[in-house]
């Protein structure tokens, strides 16, 4: 498939274009709202893919010509940014098989981080309520340290999670998942589900800061 | 230790009671409103635990003698029930070294189960308000499966999530969720991180419904 990571200069879009990169035949197109930026991004990427001995293409664009191009289109951009950038690219995607959703928004305090989601319930259903009728949408790779996945030299065996009302949009969010080598992706319900996916993000982040060597926590569901 | 576990006769109070009994040498003492239900029930354990070779007493009395009696109070009672089991053991456990609540709020419609906290931001939170000034809460033992943790045949290799604001309270439900065979507790701060631990049970009900063979789903973090 033909994949958009919008926001795909950040740790998670660099994260998921690795894996991408190396685990599959997807082809890659990074978005930024900066196409030089996104551009210098994916040539980063080429590079660092051909270091483990993967030669591939991966290209870059501004959010609105990579969304364009795309079957699938990944919005790995922070929660308080997923509002502007699915407006921004709206009349691009009205022929995008899924639109996937990876933000959580939290709050930091001297306690740790905390599980905020906007007005909708989840960031999963506000992008849902923001996106063009017709496009489905999918909350998935919430529960993934950017870092872990960004570093190929880590075997990963961890679980993602995955919700949304179109099922043939979660098969999708599912293969896709599961594409990349050691996760597996767990269905969870439709996206009214998606609130107690989110939580986790920053229950993980608590675990990290609380237990010595588990900097880049996971989950595995057993 | 002396472990009064209110609400005993219930699910997560029974599968908590076998398995401290079959791995533990903590005194049990099963509490209920109904304390010929409790004794009843106790008698029931004794019964199971020397059905696997273990020999060995537990007592069943009334939530308030029970909560008189012992080091560590478990609320092993539903949300909804949390509030008046502590006004109504209060003057009872103000020697109690720590009061364990393992509750969560939840709600269910069509689309599965969903998190919902009382207005104090979570059940431990709640605990910790009305609890006696100067009794430890800590949030404990939310993510299990009373099924799986009762089947005593069943290897559990599971994690289970503490929170808490008084150091030592959380180190000794570590180490009564470490007593049991195959259970690894995790610290995830204080108090105020009690919402995300307590969400990720509605999350694993919602895994269970929507993947074949994971009924009594756990999880690990990795």
């Amino acid at each position: 498939m033909r994949i958009a990571i919008l926001g795909g200069t950040g740790d998670i879009g660099q994260a998921l274009a690795l894996r991408w990169g190396r685990d599959t035949d997807h082809e890659l197109l990074v978005g930024s709202r900066d196409p030089e930026k996104a551009r210098g991004k994916a040539e980063e990427y080429e590079t660092e893919l051909d270091s483990v001995g993967v030669e591939r293409t991966v290209k870059g664009f501004g959010n609105e010509m990579a969304a364009d191009r795309a079957d699938v289109v990944v919005l790995a951009v922070p929660a308080y940014h997923v509002r502007d950038t699915v407006e921004a690219v709206a009349d691009r995607i009205e022929d995008a098989d899924v639109l996937i959703s990876p933000a959580v928004g939290m709050e930091r305090d001297e306690e740790g981080f905390h599980y905020r989601p906007p007005q909708t319930g989840s960031v999963t259903e506000l992008v849902a309520d923001v996106a063009p009728e017709g496009v489905p949408v999918v909350g998935a790779f919430h529960n993934l340290s950017a870092d872990r996945l960004a570093n190929l030299s880590v075997d990963l065996d961890l679980d993602t999670l995955v919700v949304g009302d179109d099922g043939d949009a979660v098969d999708i969010a599912v293969r896709l998942a599961e594409g990349i080598e050691g996760l597996r992706a767990l269905p969870a319900g439709g996206a009214a589900n998606a609130a107690e996916v989110e939580s986790l993000t920053p229950l993980l982040i608590n675990i990290a800061m609380e237990n010595d060597g588990m900097h880049d926590v996971g989950v595995k569901f057993e």
